[in-house]
């Protein structure tokens, strides 16, 4: 299903203009849209793997990183995996329609606050396909019109993605301009999805923190920031070695690359000497390199001397920071100075100290005596998630459909007037 | 009470750094603090008389116009009622601490959801002193911090205002820095200012469409766009004569200034010969010049041609649009080209035009058989209001104190990792 519009902006005005009756489906419709998009998906699947293919051969001939590849490469069981993923969302509860507050005026006009779609939900990201599949059907379950801009090294891939998604729209009698993709318009591009107030309703970038820097900047749309996660977890005075041992080890390797595992440990220096051997061992045994400041470098061996800069890094590999510190204060002192504000975690049998963490720490998510690892739409119960959060405007934290919808409210009256 | 920073920057970083412990002062403090920043204000209303007189003085060399010269007076019963807005704001129910969402997983972690304050709220308006004492009472009671600009024109009586506010937190042990304006940066200071991301949570213009126009497109830090209100009510064919008259007039001449006042009204042609003749008649007597379309020149007197510049106008004065539409679907289409997206009502009697324009238009606040005067946080119960939102992300419609709050997720386990 390919597009009759010759420019970004034409393609953001179909979206716009498709916005309205997406909006208006009701949730079995939009139920049966995902489907029938999850089918095609599948269906599609060779001419899918083959777009893909060309662009595998274009990264590696233009030198794109192995790491990168990877993220690009589509086989037959990731489609697979792409459409059940689609079916996931579809058997969600439907986002629109919640009524959210109810009032009554003295006058008598009742007052309704309820949710409503977006409209148009853009995304800007990288080299990752299924971005393209997952952002498509998360807009569209919550009544959004989307415009994609999924950056030139996935091109083909996300072109035949978009296309059958397009395909299984129309063939439901749903207008398929509700998805479009501005790929072909480069740079250009993207430009104008960052300038399209008024058409874009919010956009959501996804992928490197210098990317979501750039759009947070340049964009006039309004943003949602899904950032970079530089996570902390304090080991407190009165912490429990295994627990203590458990979730450093947990919230650092079982999964490394994603932005809620844990990037500095912060150990209190009255239980350095009680801490730092065996946490450190443990990490060591996990194939964890730590780099160290030079109290955890005298308590523990094969530490690799911390700088300043490990402590605004933000690793995604197995490598961590290890600072001991005098006592709280210094924690949320470095915390303060270091956080991107995403989710940080107090190891602490202190009431007392527990109270403060929470109390204090200005993160998206604050946690006590558990993994980082946790902050995450599915393991919240969302059933899906856009994306994780770091300001503080719309959504905090892990973002589901509810997060891709505003809010009307609607007045009715029977001739009230004001006094 | 002074400040001893000498930049723009410095005062938005001591604002930061006191957000800290304003964020953290139980509801008591805070009521106790907005009292005594009323006390002081009214006690200091003859020093803030004189340094609004110089605002005037230069204001008139100046050329400033009457009106704004009006905006910008405050007389002594104008500094009480100052005074008296920040004790309503006091006696406000805290809306930071309140519990969103409670989860518990299945796993034993707790998940709570609460609200707190955003930080540091930066507000940029123009020649109204009331908004400095109003955006700073509401900031604080909501548990932030605040960095005004309120534009060179007010700038002696904004110092006056704030140098006051600061004393009255200090007195009462509260950190001052909490409060800051860096009018004296001028231009400047109102570029760093929109440029703080990181710094400042949110940013909330207040003035004309062009001041908003210009934060919303130059601000890197969020902002909630608060606006322009090109409102509109329909006239549909059922609308009882009695009903479509007194809600126009009193949408159009309760105030005429304000946003939430009509500007344009749209007639069913099917009522056109019923309607069009009495309302015109009705608004005429209230001193309205109607502007209208050559249907409603043939259907009434004393009609000023209208031009399409009229159907984009937000006139703020007894001035209206009107014009003769087909039927619903040209009401909706005239709506979505020229509305902001504000307040639209629609007379009917027809409860399939009902359902539809509730459903279909696509603005903060939509109404059936009322007066649009009614979009209003005092009016909605929120007991103070923010601005009004026209932009669909965080906010949307009037504004209370909730709204100047984001929310955080305090996790609470005993040991948990992720499998």
């Amino acid at each position: 299903m390919t597009t009759t519009a010759t420019t970004a902006r034409e393609r953001m005005l179909l979206a716009k203009d498709a916005a309205r009756s997406i909006g208006l489906l009701g949730d079995d419709a939009k139920r049966d849209a995902l489907l029938a998009i999850a089918d095609a998906i599948e269906a599609a699947a060779p001419e899918i793997v083959a777009a893909n293919a060309e662009d595998l051969r274009r990264g590696s001939e233009g030198g794109l990183s192995t790491a990168l590849q990877d993220r690009l490469r589509l086989d037959e069981p990731r489609v697979a995996a792409l459409a059940a993923a689609v079916r996931e969302i579809a058997g969600l509860p439907d986002p629109v329609g919640r009524i959210l507050d109810e009032r009554t005026l003295t006058n008598g006009v009742s007052l309704t606050k309820v949710s409503v779609p977006f409209g148009v939900v853009g995304s800007i990201y990288e080299a990752r396909p299924n971005v393209t599949v997952d952002i498509a059907a998360l807009a569209l379950r919550s009544g959004n019109a989307v415009v994609l801009r999924g950056g030139t090294a996935a091109e083909h891939t996300n072109a035949a993605l978009v296309r059958e998604m397009r395909g299984a729209l129309a063939d439901r009698g749903i207008d398929p301009e509700a998805i479009q993709t501005v790929d072909e318009f480069g740079r250009e591009g993207a430009r104008e999805l960052m300038h399209a107030r008024g058409v874009v309703d919010v956009l959501v970038p996804r992928g490197s923190a210098q990317l979501i820097e750039t759009v947070v900047t340049e964009s006039s749309v309004p943003v949602i920031e899904t950032g970079a996660g530089v996570v902390h977890i304090v080991l407190d005075e009165t912490a429990p070695l295994d627990w203590a041992r458990d979730i450093v080890v947990n919230a650092k390797t079982q999964r490394p690359s994603v932005c809620n595992a844990v990037e500095t440990v912060l150990v209190h220096r009255a239980a350095a000497d009680r801490l730092v051997g065996p946490v450190v061992s443990a990490l060591q045994q996990s194939g964890v390199t730590v780099h160290g400041d030079p109290s955890v470098e005298r308590l523990a061996a094969g530490i690799v001397p911390a700088t300043d800069e490990d402590w605004a890094t933000e690793y995604l590999s197995l490598d961590l920071a290890m600072r001991v510190v005098d006592d709280l204060d210094e924690a949320l002192a470095h915390i303060r100075r270091y956080s991107t504000h995403h989710t940080e975690s107090i190891v602490t049998q202190d009431a007392a100290n527990e109270a403060r963490f929470l109390a204090e720490v200005d993160s998206a998510v604050v946690m006590t005596n558990t993994s980082t690892r946790f902050t995450d739409g599915g393991e919240f119960g969302f059933g899906a998630e856009v994306g994780i959060s770091t300001q503080k405007l719309h959504a905090r934290g892990p973002m589901g459909l509810a997060e891709l919808t505003s809010s009307k409210w609607l007045a009715r009256g029977a001739g009230q007037v004001r006094a």
